[in-house]
């Protein structure tokens, strides 16, 4: 018990989560949520660096992931959600880490140069932003986690977070903070509906979780196919198809898809019967989550409850962590 | 009373401080103490920034700039003194900011700027130096300070915390932050005793308060004087002549230094009758000083809870603020 991995994940409340959050993510935070102690962070904060001017967004949105999250099986019984800018201690662990990571190493960041160079920030880069992987930093030393799950493209986050705690460890001559590992996502990043780009809410190509049942077979009968498979009887495409991309991902009867497949690739198998089967799939998945989050919709007060016990339970742990912090940095006066 | 000015200074704890704070800014304090309600800053998670490697300084000298304080006249009765780490509300402040602030802006301050080549950061500056004009703003914003004392050299630090207020209540469409007025010292930064920069201690050129008496005589008996006074007779200069400049800041009997600068000029006035008088002067100075000093060293722990004390109070107002904040920010959650 002593020695279990400490897991920290979460998201950023910028908008719905879609079913590209679930496969890639949620998903696997449901199984690992009964092996280890898990860590669920809405961060508010960071959502902030590059929405700093909407923070109405920020704040709306807040519910909106946690009922997903609730949705979707993450139990507060077994992992703790909790609420980033209620936890000063990651901003007070945040500032003593900007001492110990240069400015021109977090310009060579590879994920934050990317992001940067996305968001057209140019020279114009916000501090917080430029400076964001150090706040992850702290975000995850300050539950002390060791284990985070994460994409490929992010990998350089949990370097650079291992950095700050080698270097913290050796200056204050201490083994206070823990290096993390990163868990790579098996599930590589899921292709929007529209078949072009990964799936974003912001490109407005996104199957949510929250989303109806009649949205979902709207999308589904919209998602891009093969352009050239016209007629029914013709032989169709399976690469770039979203549809069978989709049914590969969620489809637990492998056989069938496979099937179905080979039916395509052959000929005589039409868009509108696959499709139909992945709003089956689909709908099966989402109608218990649509259930579950209508029922927790109700009473919004008390998911807010939850995420404030698991605010508050974070609390304790993120204040031990800079009580240790404190006393190997010789900030302990009281 | 609703309307007085809050002032906001203080000092990073990384030596004792000198006559040349004395003159330029700890007397002004003692006067200011009456008039307005004062915040003095020991700023430890500042002094880190640059002396990240060795805390254990930092932390000897939070008593030490105490003890000096205290020794100085600064009433904990009259000013609230308190200690920047502990308060995690400016931590909070400094992370919200800088989302408000663009890197390129952080990179022309000229006060930081001339900073990152006296210390010969070049591009390995550490990212918690770039930003510590920011932190700057949230201790001064923090405490609502309308008042900040400084160096003309110091400029652009004030600038740089009222942009980030007007910026901060732009956005958020609220009045929460307030700027505040720089209060420039009339005294510009004293000479070292060597004559040949501005008294550091880093430049081994400082007269501490704390000197004892026996090294008051021995510092000022080296002093910097005119090179080519060899006799007594000779005429003398009194520009650049450090007991001169010191007779200036210190002698309150503005005649006598009158006269006897008229007469080592016009030569017949030996150095160390000048040296002499600027011992009497100091020591008359200093002797209080040392007495109030050595009644407060007797009890290291009774002064560090008048530091507590007074952090406690700073972290009620802190904590305010910050209630503000997150309600202009939709942050109130809870």
């Amino acid at each position: 018990m002593a020695n279990k991995k400490i897991i920290l994940t979460g998201d950023r409340p910028t908008g719905p989560l879609h079913i590209g959050h679930y496969i890639g993510s949620l998903a696997n935070r449901v199984k690992l949520q009964d092996m280890y102690k898990q860590y669920v962070l809405i961060a508010d904060m960071q959502a902030l660096t590059d929405n700093y001017d909407n923070p109405q967004k920020v704040r709306d949105n807040i519910l909106q992931v946690a009922l997903d999250y609730l949705a979707v099986g993450i139990d507060p019984q077994k992992s703790t959600i909790f609420i980033q800018s209620m936890i000063p201690q990651i901003a007070e662990l945040a500032i003593i880490y900007l001492n110990l990571v240069t400015v021109s190493r977090l310009k060579r960041n590879p994920t934050v140069k990317t992001e940067i160079k996305q968001r057209g920030f140019g020279e114009n880069v916000p501090a917080g932003f430029l400076i964001y992987p150090v706040h992850q930093a702290a975000d995850i030393t300050v539950v002390k986690g060791t284990l985070v799950p994460v994409g490929d493209d992010q990998l350089p986050l949990i370097e650079q977070a291992n950095e700050i705690v080698r270097t913290f460890n050796r200056i204050y001559n201490c083994s206070v903070l823990k290096e993390a590992e990163a868990m790579i996502s098996p599930v590589s990043r899921l292709t929007g509906i529209d078949g072009k780009a990964k799936m974003s809410k912001s490109l407005g190509n996104a199957l949510f979780l929250s989303d109806p049942a009649d949205v979902v077979v709207k999308k589904v009968m919209s998602m891009y196919t093969d352009p050239d498979h016209l007629r029914a009887s013709d032989p169709g495409k399976i690469e770039g198809n979203v549809v069978f991309t989709y049914l590969d991902a969620f489809d637990a009867d492998k056989d069938q898809v496979q099937e179905m497949k080979e039916h395509y690739q052959r000929g005589g198998l039409g868009d509108v019967v696959v499709k139909k089967r992945l709003i089956e799939v689909l709908n099966n998945l989402l109608e218990p989550m649509r259930n579950r989050r209508a029922d927790y919709a109700k009473d919004p007060a008390a998911v807010m409850k939850i995420l404030f016990e698991g605010t508050d339970r974070t609390r304790e742990v993120a204040e031990q962590t800079m009580k240790e912090v404190r006393a190997a940095m010789c900030l302990d006066y009281r």
